[in-house]
Parts: C-alpha cells; structure tokens; sequence
C-alpha cells in the first residue's frame, strides 16, 4: 500500500534531525540524527586556530549541508519507504542564525577567501557579542518613541538579525559588502532546496523586526540614523515573503538527487523551532501556552488580540498560526545551565560514583537533587547564566547564586539552579496573565522534559499549573513534517487547514501535577527570587553592567586566554 | 651545654602541634603534629551514629588529652633536649570553644552517662547553632543601651560563650545542671597540667564578655531576664583570673610523669592562637595589624586608646599585651571556604589534569586561577561562607556569587572567591582607619600565606598595601613558647616583659607588595562589593533571613539526610 509521508528536518544547536511521519495517522515511521562537525565554535576558529572573544558563538554552514543529506537518507532508510511515498519536506531551525551570503546563496565561510573571517560564519542565536548593537537599535528606537519596539516587547536582544547585521557592518565591513545577502539559516536551507530564495514572513517578523501590517522592515531613514550606510542592510534582505505552511517550491534536480528524493516534491516556507512544535502538540488556538523545553526555553501562546506584554521576543500577526497574534517569549539557557553545571563542578567522588553506579553524572546529581526537599538547600539563584530574555530581555544579565555555606553540596545548587528556571518561567506566566493573555493550559516539549522530570515537577510546584507533555519525541521534528503536509496539500495525501494538520499532533496522557506543600515553600522562595532580580535586573547599573565592563576591560589586555581543560 | 626551652602546644581546627623553642635564641628546636581522631563532629555523632542538625560542631575532649601527650613527647624527643632544659609550657586554641564539665574538670563527654547526649560534647568555635541565642542577647542588650556590646563591635556571635552555654541551658537543662564548671577549651587544658582551674581574665575578656575594668560578666540581672535560671551559669565560669603570659600554675607529678617533664615545670595561662601569635610575629605595640590566616581570619591591632570600631569581635584591655587596647576582629571562613570549594566543585577532568601534573587539585586549580587577569572572571562573590564576623558580625549572612555565564570556569570561581576574601580584609582595614585605629603595617601568619600565595598577592593589590610574612611556619606555637618563657621569668632562663619576648618574633625579610594596575580594577570591583554587602549585609530581611528561615523550615520535616558521597 502506497502512502503519503512527509520528512520533518529539524537543527538543534549541536545537532539536526530528521524524522519521516506519515501523513494520514501522525505516526513516525523512521529518523535519523546527525552531529555538526564542528558544533558550536565558540573558542577558536578550526580553520585559523584564532581565538574567539568571549559572547561569540558561530557555526559552519559547510555543516548544515552535511547533516541535511545525512539525516534525510538515514530517515528515509529507517522508514522503508520509497521516494515516491514522500509528498513534502519542512525545516525548522534555531533562530536567529545569521549566515552572510553570495547572491547565489553560496555563504561566505565556505569559500577560500572568506575561511578565515569569523564575521563571514553563521552567527549562531547565542552569539551575544552584539548585545552593545542591540542596545543601540534600542535606544535610537526608543528616542523615536519605540517604534517597531513595541512589537517586541519594548527591547530587541543581540540573538537578532538587526544586531548582528550591524556588528558585521561596523566590524567588517568587507564581509558585509561581500555579502549580498544576509539570510537566516531555515531560509537559507529552503532557499537552497528549491533553487531561488524564498523567505518567510513569519521568520522576518520574529527575528527581522518585519511588520507585515504596518512599515516592514525598520525603515531606511532608521537605519541610516543607527550607522551611516547601513540601510544597505534592506537589499540584503528578503522582501517577497511567504506564510507559515506555504509552499516554497518544489525541490531541484540536484538536490532530488543528494537526498534520494523526487524532484519537484513540496518545500514548506522555512520555520522556527519552537513554532513548528506548536502544532505537533496539537495547538492551533488560544489559551495554551506551549514551551519548547532544550538549551533554551521559549514560549508560545496565540491570542485573537493584540496586548503588551512585558518581555515578549515577539508579538507577531500570523506568526505561527494564520489569524492569530503569536507571542513569543523565553529564557536563553537552560538545558544549557544545567550542562555547564555538571561539565564545570561536578566533584570526582560524584563522577566516580555515578560510574559505580552505572548512571550518568547529570542523572546521580538530578537524583540527588530530587531527594532534596523545597527550600532545604538555603539557596537561590537567578536563571541568567546566558542573559535574560523575558521579561527583562538583557543579554548583559547574569547568573547568581545566594546562599552557599560551607555545608553547600553541588545537589543543593543543582537543584537551586532547577528552582531558577522553574522561577524564571513562573515570572513569565505572571506577564501574560497580568496583561490579559488567558493560558489555561501548560503543554512542554522537547529534549529537556524527558531528560530532567525534576525540572517539569519544580516546574508544576512553583507555577501551581499541571504541565502536560508533547507524545512525540520529535516534536518540532514532527511539527515540521506537519508543516510540510499544508505544503504538499490535501491532493497529494497533506492537509489543506492548520486545524486539520494540529489532529495529528498529540500529547501525552499524564501530566506533572503540583504539590500545594511545596508550592507553599516555592512561593517564599519566589519572593527572594523576585527581590534580586528587581534589585539586580532592573536597575543593573551598579552590579551587573559594572562587572560587564571589568570583565571586557580585562579581556581587552588578554593576550593567552588559558586553553580550556580535559575533553 | 645546657639550653633553657619552652613547649608551645597549639590547638587548631583538626589537629594540634607542640613546637620546642630555644628561649635564647627563638630557634624551634623540634616540633610534632597530632590530628584528632574524632576531628569536627558535623555531622554524626560517631558514638551513637545520631544526625546533627546543620551549623553544629563538636569535639571529643579525650581527642584534646590524646593529642597533648602524643605532640609535647613527639616535639621533645624531636628536639634532642632533656626534661631538664624544658622551663615551661604554652598552651593556645582556637577560640570559644567550651566544654561542660564536672567539678573535677571531668568532660561530661567523657563519661559513659553523659556520652550520647550531643550537647555534652566540646561546642567549636564554628558551632553555629547558638545563633538564635546570641541574636536574643544583643536584643536584649540593646534595649539596655548596649551594655557590654559596646566593648564588642554592637553585637556579639554564635561562636561565643554566653550564646553557647544558653543553648546548653535552654536544650539541655540536665547537661547544665550537670555541668559544674563551663570552661573554655585553653583554660581547660592548662587546669588539667596544674591541677586547680585556673582562667585567663583576657580569654575571659574576648569570649565571655568578661570586662576587668568595669562590671565582669554579664550581670545576674541580664542573664536572668535573658532566660530565667540563667544567671546559674555565672557560678559555671571563672572569677579569680590571671592575664596573658601569668604563671597559673607547675605542672602536676601526674602530668610530668604523662609528658615526660620535671614536675613544678612552669605552665603560662592559657591563650588564644591568633593572640599569642602577635608575640611570634614580634608585634607588642600599636601600628601593626596581625592577621592570622588559617581556616579562618583573625585581625589583630593594638592601641593605647578605647574607639569604637564597627564589627570588632572584641576590644579588650591589657587582652593581649599588657598596657594596651587589643582589638580583634575577622573572618569567620577563608581557608576553609578554598577547601570546601575544592572538595566539593573541583571537576573531574580538573582532578585528573591535576594528578597528571602531580600537584593537587588545589594547587592546580590555583595556578590556572593566578593565571587570569583581575577582573576577568567577571565575577564578584561575598565571602560569607561561614557568615561574617567584621564588620557586620552576622553568622545568619551567607555566601554569594554574582556574575556567572556559560563561559565561568572553575578558576573564575575560585578566583572570585580569593577576591572576596581580600576585598573582606579591605572592608576590615577601612573599617580600623576610619575609627582612628592606626595600621602602618600588616604581618600575615598562619597556614594560609604559604598555601595561597594568589590570596596574599590579590590582598596587596586589593588593599594596596604591603603584606609582610611571619617567619615562622608554627606562628601560634611560637607564640605559645614565648608565653611559657614569660610565665618561666628569666631566673629559669625565661623572659620578665612582652617587649623582651617579642624580640624573639620575627617576619621575613620579602613582602607582597601592590600592583597598582591590578589594584586600579580592584578598586572599582570592590564598590561592587562594597554595593552588594550593603544591600544583602546591611538589610538582610528579605534575602538571607528569609533564606535561612525557609530552609530551617524544611529540615524540621527533614527526616532522613542525604549522606555524603565519598571518602
């Protein structure tokens, strides 16, 4: 029997994935993953060995296109079936990844002249070094009275396009006019596979301060007053955009050929992460808030209005689900802080014990952590060990930790810095709902519920809500694949309706559900929590800026930044 | 030829050490070591296996008695000397650290009725559990004007004796009524060598709120309204004192016939470790500040006149030389906040880069600290691991650290934290000058300069001042021998003043001395400091109060604490 399959292809920060789900049931028939040769580059450019400042994070574009082939012939292998049976391909991406571009789309770091040119690479989402950028297009924006601002919550951060447009402007100002495009990397890919660029609105209006009802893109006289020349920047964008869902194209003779696929199958318009994953957990309305759960943590909700809330990364028309205003919102690191954590201090006799134990270092500590009770380790920390985004939307923000007596055990800050997310989301929660967004329900989904059940608990406990689960361990993977099936179309076995699509999304039957005891504990902690982050976020001045400058006046007399120890 | 030489036997945290000194010279002829085989009880009580709550730490007695024996022996046989040529005997200890006893000077820890009951154990100087106790003394203090405070900085600590015996007295009435005598540990040990008690009026002075010149103890009157029955414990303590480097008494047949020594051999009045080190140091005047530098801080200066300094432990006359003001002040965990971060943070991979390099995890994680620039961690800790003693006097304060991202490793911590030692020296000296307290020079002593020559450095160039060294490796010990020589007088080949005594002090001849680049960063990370001391230090209500209340609140319902992991 014939059936009617969709490639679902997902980049993760370190990985990309690609799963197979056939169309008429939902069902993943087979996947594949595949690890960038040279992850994040966040230390020393491979091709020089020049070491990177710190806040940088860039990738190789080179990468992408390895893991695109692999992963796409590793899934179609894994579910059996033929080219013929795959109707449509979806992409999602971490935004926002910057790449630099020929008008072929040949990205500068892949050719000889540019290989040893950090501004030339992929500009990774958590390459923050232009948070002094950001801070710019914030201030000029607010001096004309916010302008698109007020789209974004008041304030852009340095994981945008703007940002990093102009650090590559004013810090190399060769690669940018070299470059004649700049393009974000899921339009990159879409582009690629159908042979002309195609870009999304949705992705322009959450990551390009594009506003498809009202100006566009900032506009030339802003940018110009930003950086003398550079509204350049608006012929190195898209301009002729598609929706979330669209048809991009249909794939090319060439690349039919590397990926053992049909030419001419169906190309969705390139997408987020996060909001692809909204319709694999079903949603396509109102009152639920979906949190994509890995390094990072964002937040999703749809609302047939348009309100402000504090911090939003955006508020965007059509952003995820036609019709509907998206709000997107979020915390920068968390998958994230509890790997550092566990890779920097996590004491030999915890190790060895683990491996006595047969279990894995993160899950000893978890375990341990788990043991504790509430408010027993006398800590607290603020979650902002990569900066915040919401509600403060700082990236010069950082970690903290309050508490420590020489009875501290790394369980107890663990499981401070799990209480911090769960804070950190809680605080997010309370901006939607003080500004008359509704979230009724909780859904979360990707790697790190599954990878950390302690969090999801803290998680129930401090915000006092069920958290329910997405039933897919592929989800933005599956929501892709979705995606794909609205490009493909009901005529060729996909789907002619958002609403029809999120049917085959799904989640899980159970769902964590809080403890009145120690939510009564969490809400003390959410106190202390809530006075350091007004005292040192809100007015960071004195504290947290001040220890910015040191360090970048410190780092600018570093001559032999210490190599990093062990694998 | 015959020698004329004194024993000083010095009590630290873990272990006690005798040292051998030649009284003509002041060369250490023979020293030897002893660590407690019960070390710090913290956690189980080894004789019944019973959990001690957290902030408690216990000795056992008999590890005191066992130790004297094995090091006065181990020093003499090392030293190659007769009992003959030994003229007198030093003892000094860490301070308070109180044991209950009977009539007899008989430990009620050491008898078989009393041996399971935690609060019949020697309470350290760092058993933190009286601090509800000593809040409600200076409480109470207060609103008779102070009282006594005013001779102790405003408020006295946890690690006191009045706060201590309440503890006993409110917790464990029995232990009380039992405990005849409630005698600090050096009075103790020097009652047992001559067989009467005998106290030091300045160990009096310091630790029991005792003022020669003025009403003694804390009146019966206070003691009563403090807890009613209370005012029992003043017929507990000592009321007929000796001063610093007396005679108190000749060693008894029983205890010569134990250490190997002539009976009648001339036993000092006990003394407190940091105190007798200003003596080795060669300090017996105003000018100097003495820091001793262990586990903990002790800041030592003298002065002919009474100021109000803020946060002095104590400031005591004739308490530590003859004819003068002492003024003691501190930090309550420096060296034990290093170790209790190595042990507890240090990483695998760290270890191991250690034992391949073949130094320990400390130093190495040191060298790669010494190896940053200031600043660059961009981090800032308060160094209230073990509370603060000065100037807030506060064991409720805890530690924090500020600043942390993705990108901290575990030297930036851990340099963060030296820093913050150093920049609590900086707020102690501002705190002396401002006062009027003259400092012109700084020695350092104890086991910490030699450990952490990265703190002493940092501390030069955070206080842009000198830091001169003791030359000695057994400060307190020496100290202690000068003490028996004076109590020995010079008709047995001893000493009849302190000027005299001291001259056989001595500091090394090369000083850290400031970097004024490094200290111009110092300064502007240290208003972080100061800044951040201020809100968290000096209005601690709404963090750290709170943060202690919860977690007390969670160990009452804590019924089965996690054991430790490892060795």
């Amino acid at each position: 029997m014939t059936r009617s399959a969709a490639i679902g292809i997902d980049y993760g920060t370190e990985s990309c994935r690609a799963v197979v789900v056939d169309l008429a049931s939902g069902s993943e028939l087979g996947e594949a993953v595949h690890l960038y040769r040279s992850g994040v580059i966040d230390e020393v450019l491979p091709a020089t060995g020049q070491a990177l400042p710190p806040s940088w994070a860039l990738q190789d574009p080179a990468d992408y296109v390895e893991g695109l082939t692999a992963v796409v012939r590793g899934a179609v292998a894994a579910s059996g079936l033929t080219a013929d049976e795959v109707v449509g391909i979806g992409i999602d991406t971490t935004a926002c990844t910057v790449i630099p571009t020929t008008a072929d789309g040949v990205p500068l770091a892949t050719t000889p002249h540019w290989r040893a040119e950090p501004h030339a690479y992929a500009k990774l989402w958590k390459h923050h070094a232009a948070q002094r950028h950001a801070d710019r297009v914030n201030a000029l924006a607010r001096t004309h009275g916010g302008l698109f601002l007020n789209s974004y919550g008041g304030k852009i951060s340095a994981e945008w396009l703007v940002p990093k447009a102009l650090e590559i402007f004013e810090a190399a100002p060769d690669v940018f006019a070299a470059a004649d495009r700049l393009i974000e990397l899921e339009d990159w890919l879409v582009s690629q596979l159908v042979g002309h660029e195609v870009r999304g609105a949705h992705v322009a209006g959450y990551k390009a301060n594009y506003r498809a009802e009202d100006a566009g893109y900032p506009s030339e006289q802003f940018l110009e007053e930003l950086s003398p020349g550079f509204a350049a920047v608006l012929g190195k964008l898209g301009h002729d955009l598609v929706g979330p869902g669209a048809r991009a194209g249909g794939l090319t003779e060439e690349w039919a050929q590397r990926l053992g696929l049909r030419p001419g199958t169906a190309v969705a318009s390139g997408n987020m992460d996060a909001h692809v994953a909204m319709l694999a957990c079903g949603v396509a309305g109102p009152g639920d808030m979906v949190l994509v759960m890995g390094t990072s943590v964002c937040n999703l909700v749809l609302s047939a209005e348009k309100q402000h809330v504090e911090g939003m990364s955006g508020v965007v028309k059509d952003g995820i689900i036609p019709g509907y205003w998206a709000y997107e919102a979020g915390q920068p690191g968390v998958g994230d802080t509890f790997g550092w954590y566990v890779r920097n201090f996590l004491p030999q006799r915890y190790a060895e014990a683990a491996e006595a134990a047969g279990v894995s270092g993160f899950d000893y500590l978890a375990d341990r952590a788990a043991a504790l009770r509430p408010g027993e380790s006398g800590l607290v920390a603020l979650d902002w060990f990569n900066g915040n985004r919401s509600v403060l939307v700082d990236a010069h923000l950082s970690g903290v930790l309050v508490g420590m007596t020489l009875a501290t055990r790394p369980e107890h800050v663990y499981r401070a810095l799990v209480e911090a997310a769960a804070f950190g989301q809680r605080t997010i929660l309370e901006a939607f709902e003080s500004s008359g967004v509704a979230v009724d329900r909780i859904v979360a989904c990707g790697g790190l519920p599954g990878k950390s059940p302690l969090l999801m608990q803290v998680l129930a406990d401090a915000t006092g809500r069920e958290i329910h689960l997405s039933a897919s361990a592929n989800t933005p993977a599956l929501g892709a694949a979705l995606h794909a099936g609205l490009a493909a179309g009901s005529a060729a076995g996909g789907y002619d309706s958002f609403a029809e699509a999120a049917a085959f999304g799904r989640i899980s039957e159970t769902a964590y559900t809080p403890d009145p005891e120690a939510g009564a504990v969490y809400d003390r902690l959410y106190r202390i929590y809530d006075r350091l982050s007004t005292d040192l976020g809100r007015r960071p001045e004195d504290v947290m800026y001040a220890l910015r400058d040191i360090a970048a006046d410190a780092a600018r007399y570093q001559q032999f930044p210490l190599q990093e120890v062990g694998p």
